[in-house]
């Protein structure tokens, strides 16, 4: 799919192919529409970008909040969306040992008590133990920095899982 | 379900029982989320309608974009969210006559075009001869008078809903 494709689609589609790129939030993408036609791939990308940054804080908040805990209830009882699954399972987190669940279970719950959103990283940048110190790492630190940083993370995953639609035809 | 009992809600459970009170946007009362404590239902509604007023017009177009059709596509393959299927059918739009059903699948097809946007009306405070009326009128319509114009719409099928939940406690 070229750039002009992407700019020919009418709303409706658009939603149903990038409407995930933030996860559950399709209201994103349903938005950045409005400012088609993009010159590029990386111009959409912006727009999003652009997008979540003129969001208050709160806003910013309720995009992390969307998120499923890594390797928590939602991958267990089968309810992650299908991007969120492929990201979680290729860093290892469907098959943790019961010592590395316990502890990711223990160090989401006091990342959420902490903060009041869960931790978002893109797992796709990093295997299981990056991911485990990471998690272990940030929950020291105050809580706008953590937003800001969750928010990096939402940038990370989107421009990855757009760079697979747009490679990929099978969308359409 | 009073106030108290929502404002004691972790982020997760108030999303998911919060989540579609703005259509598929569950974004939206993961942000409010912040604002608790809530002193009454009206003060919920409040922050609801506060952050989306402070969206970018391409924030409330995105808005509108994440609501379906009335009496479309998603209606007939049963892929309608739980509250709009409600609303559709308590309206009659699960029951057109074929007449009718060309007639909205025909005025949609004109707003969208006219708009980028569908119509959105809060199908509750109408019925089929009166949404069929406001569907033809507002294809009229300039596109901002339509945004608003919709957007009002997403607070009053957001009310409805709130007050559902709030008065039913089986969500709990």
């Amino acid at each position: 799919m070229d750039i002009s494709a992407v700019n020919a689609l009418p709303y409706e589609d658009f939603v149903n192919i990038f409407g995930n790129v933030v996860e559950k939030c399709p209201l994103v993408s349903a938005a950045v529409w409005t400012r088609r036609p993009f010159v590029s791939l990386a111009d959409l990308e912006a727009a999003i970008n652009q997008f979540i940054d003129a969001l208050p804080e709160s806003g910013k908040e309720g995009i992390l909040r969307c998120h499923p805990d890594l390797a928590g209830r939602d991958l267990h009882r089968g309810a992650l969306t299908r991007e969120s699954r492929q990201e979680q399972a290729g860093a290892g987190l469907d098959a943790l040992r019961s010592d590395e669940a316990s502890r990711v279970s223990r160090l989401n719950e006091e990342y959420k008590r902490r903060f009041g959103f869960p931790f978002v990283v893109c797992a796709r940048a990093h295997d299981k133990a990056s991911i485990l110190r990471e998690l272990s790492e940030r929950c020291g630190n105050e809580r706008a920095a953590e937003r800001a940083r969750g928010i990096q993370e939402v940038k990370k995953i989107c421009r990855l899982r757009l760079q697979d639609l747009v490679r990929s035809d099978n969308k359409l």
